[in-house]
């Protein structure tokens, strides 16, 4: 069966099933943001990785070499940040074009350093490679965690308040623009801007991880649609979202208006916000926004509800129906994040 | 500049010198075939990563998918093993394009799998994506060594004996087979599954890592004209090779004979052969090496002698000049390694 039909989450499904036997006590692998591997009683080293191929999730010629180094890094920080945990230890591999200018990999690396320099994250390794066709690039980010802070994607419970950490959006109406070769007026290009340095959320991962009432937490990276159905596959559960309170930005709601496109989809299943997923004890929730306001000058967005079982989407308490089924590296037709 | 006149090695070191600074107390990163993390006073942490493209590393059309799997987990257990470490946890990404059958990744995967039992290595994470051009594979692994018994690249003294722990060049001898279509006779599919499923040396590294008369170890990739520099960058030192030292298999002299090409420019500067490049205390060598014959059932070669400068070759004592100056990724014509 070809790839495309089998689909990226039944081939991992397929890997984790082959994989997942007999674990070492206390390590645990594909099936979160992070692989957990426990070094003492107190911490856990973090391991994720991510590759960008050119083509498939950056043009070459749309974007900048620096955003490119940025982002490489940033999709990563996100997985430690979804965690709590601090990233500590980076490795880069390149496989590059030869008529590549030096220049470019020059500004690759500036921007890469921007966010390891911001981060304190150390690049201790990586391999470089001749490539013949586009440019592929892969981080592995090691990071560490206390064990008592650690949050996972199992642990929502019934009845806890779902909520998200920043706008969603953005980053997909950026990618829309590029895409599509829409104008590139001020407003479209604030949206390329989040689609290419996207707003980590790694001191607001670190702290909401340091408070119980905090039950699951997992970044946004495919979509809250695709994210919300691993969540309710990892804990078990159900989960309602009402529609009104997902939080889109001026900005996208202007544009998408001006050029007639639906930004509700862009919000719902366009991917790589990067902001973070969290499931909350509703008994603690006032309290736990009123000090992440204190703390970062800006409130949670509480989006719905883990109930028993199904994805229900509400709008104004009628069922509502997306168009677009989350986001899906093999069988989006794109093929772009 | 472009990249193929900066070189890879240029391109490393200038990353090198921009990341190198201000590293965490006894962090050590780019330099040596793994970084090292300090774990505690008595483990630390090796890292490694090696990229595989499409066309630059491998042919699809002539290596088996399960090979590719294993050789793309081998080469990253090599490095470990070079250093003296247990490997224990990889990460996978794979770059896929949509047309691959699920059957060639089931089989990719199944030769990961083979090594990965075989040396009790846990697949903890990955990435998948789509490709729009060929397969992009990258493997990071994480392995621990005991911090008596690490090794480095940079320990190398002036008298040390320089040795080999397999024959060299079958690997390169494969790759000239299967890029300049050589008939598959039986030596040539012996050299050819050199290439492809390289035999590693992870019990030989760990058994010479517990000896203090083993000064310098480093894993053979890229060459050793090529590798020998790297020990005398690091160890800053210079290097004498006896040529008629050199392990040759006889299958690999034969085959070369009878197709006219000449064996030890392959085992100079051919790469891919994964054994184990060492430096020894002088007055411990036969010792080391007697232990070494009974624990593996075959003895070290030795081939040469760390002196004050520069890397010289002898042959039966006189000046001897190779034709190839050792493997570069961003340099080499064909690009394969």
């Amino acid at each position: 069966m070809p790839l495309n039909n089998l689909g990226e989450f039944g081939l991992i499904q397929k890997i984790k099933e082959q994989f997942s036997l007999n674990l070492p006590q206390s390590v645990e692998g594909i099936g979160d943001d992070c692989a957990i591997i426990p070094e003492s009683d107190q911490s856990s080293l973090l391991v994720t990785t991510d590759m960008l191929i050119e083509d498939v999730h950056f043009l070459r010629s749309d974007i900048l070499p620096q955003d490119l180094g940025y982002k490489s890094l940033a999709v990563n920080v996100s997985d430690i940040a979804a965690m709590g945990g601090v990233p500590q230890f980076a490795f880069l591999s390149l496989a590059l074009p030869l008529n590549l200018d030096g220049a470019w990999l020059e500004s690759f690396f500036s921007g890469f350093k921007d966010l390891a320099s911001n981060t304190k994250i150390y690049l201790l390794g990586g391999d470089t490679n001749q490539s013949k066709n586009g440019i592929a690039i892969n981080v592995t980010l090691l990071g560490r965690v206390e064990n008592k802070f650690l949050k996972r994607r199992s642990e929502a419970k019934l009845g806890d308040i779902i909520c998200v950490t920043d706008f969603l959006g953005d980053s997909a109406g950026g990618l829309k623009i590029i895409l599509d070769k829409l104008p590139r007026s001020a407003d479209a290009l604030h949206l390329i801007k989040n689609h290419y340095r996207p707003q980590l959320n790694l001191q607001q991962g670190q702290w909401l991880s340091q408070h119980a009432s905090v039950h699951a937490m997992m970044d946004v990276s495919d979509g809250i649609d695709s994210d919300l159905k691993r969540i309710m596959e990892s804990s078990k559960c159900g989960v309602e979202i009402r529609i009104e309170d997902i939080p889109v930005t001026s900005v996208l709601k202007k544009f998408a208006k001006g050029h007639d496109f639906d930004f509700l989809q862009l919000a719902l299943a366009g991917g790589e916000d990067y902001c973070l997923l969290l499931t909350v004890d509703p008994s603690a929730y006032e309290d736990l926004n009123n000090k992440f306001q204190l703390q970062f000058s800006r409130s949670l967005f509480p989006i719905g509800t883990i109930v028993e079982q199904e994805l229900t989407y509400l709008q104004n308490g009628m069922p509502f129906k997306i168009k677009n089924n989350g986001f899906d590296h093999f069988k989006k037709a794109d093929g772009h994040e």
